[in-house]
């Protein structure tokens, strides 16, 4: 019986794959584009491939894949993926690679999964219960109780992204309105960054890309006060998942949290005003100390049982 | 050993008594006055004796005891009360009764309790993760996830009417602004009817006293108007809950809830519209079948040790 695991983030532009251990231990990987267009059967193949030969010719116990949508986990099966072409619904992810791999196969929705990397090897390690919220080009998330990821019938338990925030606010993606990730998501951020500079109130980011990078770094107070406004929203997301589970932890992760404390402090500060039933101690609100590695790990806990 | 369970629900009010077994029958109950005002030490007092007049000289297995506030539940002391004089604040209400029960004594709080009475005999009894509202003076609440009900290290998870819904809404009694309490529980929606009779807008609210009930059996529109917001207000509470847990059943009780479909269906329809990636058919919101039966029942399956 062999120990070696197989990790597979495939996202709508990247492909990373790794074998490792249950420790979270890595022991090679790779990044490659995943060239969705070429179609499920041909990017398939490429994951079977590009594992085993990670693995230099040795078997693989199990492998754990992290798709960027909803999947039918009993079935093993892709269903809706917002990211990549529409012939990628209904593919039989599982069924494809054990006859490849010869292997257990795990799917799970990316954001889950990696709200799982945090869960094992990040900042949850020492919880057992936990929310993650990821922002990025969206917001995704996950819920952990009791030390097993939360997914509900659908597999879409934690998406935290999706809380109404503002009933009448902006529209969304997933058809409502308001939703957190209209409000506080990269793109939120970077067009209101924009449209300042635009508006001759953020002269710093006229030199360069608008980026929440950027923005965090601007002194323009108009641009603090865009970040201040994001980070209450993310606040106010935060205060409504805690009277729902109080968690130990609340943990944010993706491209956005690099921003740091300058999002970080205000976001706390709102948690604070929403929520003074439960005291500061009660909840810690960090940082994840994973960043984007979070999703491989977290197909390597998949792979490992974990879920 | 006994089969006979003590059930106590203790109310501002009310103070409901029920000796009873685990399966839900009720052997003999009794509804008093809670008479606060005189004390920890004689409500006390008058709950023992209650439940051994109520148990006919049989001794009592267990008992468990319904508290309108947070309790520590490992000390077994009373803490923060809203509905009771200060010095209710840190009773030893388990260490009292156990002494004058002998028998073992169980603390929670109400609206826990009743979440506990729903899904161990009420809506619930055929689910494992479901979500309950009891709207009334305030909006409490309760989740229980894979059978067993959600507390948070105090206690207070599952506070679902301090999510907050208008970020700069009316100020809440909790200290936040915009809560869901201050938007749909039964005082909120009885100052709106008050002040549309008072504008001349709601005729048939002007001959009687203005209660939740008089308003659902009211035909002015702007009382219609008034009733769908506040329940859309609860359908966004309600599909927040969806986007971190996705129950299987959401249960809406509390004295509002007696207003019936006039509340519930655009309850439904808005939570529909809000999120849409979760098809009605995966959730069922469904009107409690206990009414106020579910605190003293509840209080029965505590007793049995099913928390």
């Amino acid at each position: 019986m062999t120990d070696l695991l197989g990790g597979v983030d495939l996202g709508g532009t990247n492909l990373t794959l790794a074998v490792g251990r249950a420790d979270g231990t890595v022991v090679a990987e790779r990044k490659q584009p995943t060239r969705a267009e070429e179609g499920s059967d041909a990017v398939l193949a490429r994951i079977a491939a590009g594992l085993r030969e990670l693995a230099g010719g040795k078997a693989l116990g199990a492998v754990g894949l992290a798709v960027p949508g909803l999947v039918d986990r009993d079935a093993g099966v892709t269903k809706f993926l917002p990211n990549l072409p529409t012939q990628w619904r209904d593919v039989p992810v599982r069924r494809t690679l054990t006859a490849a791999l010869s292997c257990e196969v795990r799917l799970l929705n990316d954001v889950r999964t990696a709200t799982l990397g945090e869960l094992v090897f990040g900042r949850g390690r020492e919880v057992r219960t936990m929310a993650f919220f990821s922002i990025g080009t969206g917001i995704g998330g996950g819920v952990a109780i009791d030390g097993k990821l939360r997914l509900g019938a659908l597999g879409a338990a934690g998406e935290l992204g999706h809380q109404t925030i503002l009933p009448d606010g902006p529209r969304c993606g997933c058809g409502n309105r308001g939703c957190l990730e209209t409000l506080a998501s990269g793109p939120a951020l970077v067009a209101e960054g924009i449209r300042l500079a635009k508006s001759g109130l953020a002269p710093s980011l006229l030199d360069s890309e608008v980026t929440p990078e950027a923005m965090a770094r601007s002194t323009d107070a108009p641009v603090r006060e865009a970040i201040v406004r994001a980070a209450s929203y993310l606040g106010i997301g935060v205060a409504n998942v805690l009277v729902v589970l109080h968690p130990e932890l609340v943990v944010i992760g993706g491209g956005v949290s690099g921003m740091g404390e300058v999002l970080l402090e205000p976001l706390r500060a709102e948690v604070k005003r929403r929520v003074g039933m439960f005291p500061p101690e009660t909840v810690r609100i960090e940082r994840s100390a994973l960043g984007d590695r979070a999703g491989i790990l977290g197909a390597l806990a998949l792979a490992s049982g974990r879920q």
